[in-house]
């Protein structure tokens, strides 16, 4: 997906929101994993649906199926493909978080973009050029680099100083000039939204993915206040506010509720 | 596997090698591509059973798995259990090179710890603390953080200097506060292999995981000289320089011989 079909879509609906799909075995409703030969995938299918027409972009964390093993991934194969399929304007992420040596990143950018068509997918810094750069050679395609995240963690690496600057400017920075606007985006934790502002000076026109708005406690004005741009130019994320929002039969319409809400409030901050 | 048996294990051997498992179809044998259901499988097995004599440790590169989907996954499963189950006492590296916030980094610990049994997993240090310590909750089983890498990329954040420090020195001293010799190894490339003496001040005891001897064109005495111990404290791997010595019917014949070669010049090392 182009820079500017992403931004038309936003428009369209009027919200930059992305719904994680974190499936967790002792989370999904109890009706689901009794009933379904494939539960993640029931669970998933029936989230997407109700949410579907509240959200922009879909972001499955691929630990959540990885963790289940072959079954788990065949789960996360088969919700990948039925977004594909029934919702080809919604632009997909893989939560994947992967960074390798070269040939060895060149492998994933395969896995995800060829094999598994996602539009996206988190890629880890720490390793540097090579380890990013082959996620940049596929067309329409985007890397989603780890700039500052929104857990406690962050505070360990990524907040020290290099220079004078810390290393989350540094990394977007660098990262920035092997890539464009129109094939990378960062992350950028909620939970931290005036750090935003001198994001903003280093890459005005990059897309931003922000988790840690809801569950992690970040706030949606806060995020707009200093990083929305002209183009948008964020996709705010909630995982466990959304599709965890009722653990009973009512599941879908609950996150189908909480996605609107989320939605509406993004609402007045585009034009 | 813990740290007493590992060196048990080298001084049986009278060997420190990991052999990394990074099957590329495009490089497997033809003869075996087109004989084998699984060649991935097959290919890796010949390569395990050619080798295991002559090394203490196994690394599937799991990125060479997910590229090939779900048939790929189910040939890694089957690679770990056949390793678990013929070579128990072999040293069982998951390179994932996985990292993210605390529940998601949970799930990553419970897929390859519990369900896969893997003595160790790599780990991706960027994201800090939580990210990196649910690894360490599991009775003998270990995390092995990036450090420095042997990767030309490393150069663009791990060796910035935060505070006069490197941040791989950072991130090694940090990250080795928060586990113990028995619980946390580092990667360290080999193609650096001065910078080892310095690593050897903050972590004297520590194991390191030391990927780029051979084809990455790193030393073996240079890594001996700066980062072995009294109790070793190295594992070398090699990957294509092994696996893929010849690529006809006697591949895994000059794999074994590769691999005995590169025992044989550790043997000096170890008293």
């Amino acid at each position: 997906m182009t820079r500017s079909q992403l931004i038309e879509q936003i428009k369209i609906k009027k919200n930059f929101l992305c719904v994680g799909l974190d499936p967790d075995i002792e989370k999904i409703p109890k009706h689901i994993l009794a009933n379904e030969d494939d539960p993640i995938y029931e669970f998933n299918k029936r989230i997407i649906d109700a949410t579907a027409d509240h959200c922009v972009s879909f972001k499955p964390n691929t630990a959540f199926y990885e963790a289940y093993g072959l079954l788990g991934i065949a789960s996360l194969e088969k919700t990948l493909k039925y977004i594909k399929q029934n919702y080809p304007e919604h632009f997909l992420i893989a939560d994947a978080k992967r960074g390798d040596i070269g040939n060895t990143s060149t492998m994933y950018a395969k896995a995800f973009f060829q094999r598994l068509n996602c539009d996206a997918i988190t890629v880890a810094p720490y390793m540097g050029s090579d380890s990013v750069k082959p996620f940049l050679n596929y067309e329409n395609k985007w890397a989603i680099v780890l700039g500052l995240t929104s857990n406690e963690g962050s505070a360990d690496f990524q907040q020290q100083k290099i220079n004078g600057k810390e290393l989350y400017l540094n990394v977007i920075e660098t990262c920035a000039s092997w890539g464009t606007k129109d094939n990378m985006m960062f992350v950028v934790g909620a939970t931290k939204a005036e750090m935003l502002s001198q994001i903003r000076q280093i890459v005005p026109e990059h897309f931003l993915l922000v988790p840690g708005v809801g569950a992690q406690g970040g706030s949606l004005s806060e995020v707009c206040k200093h990083g929305l741009i002209k183009d948008i130019g964020l996709l705010v994320n909630s995982s466990r506010g959304i599709i965890y929002a009722s653990g009973g039969k009512d599941f879908a319409e609950k996150a189908a509720e909480e996605a609107k809400k989320m939605a509406n409030e993004m609402k007045q901050f585009i034009k």
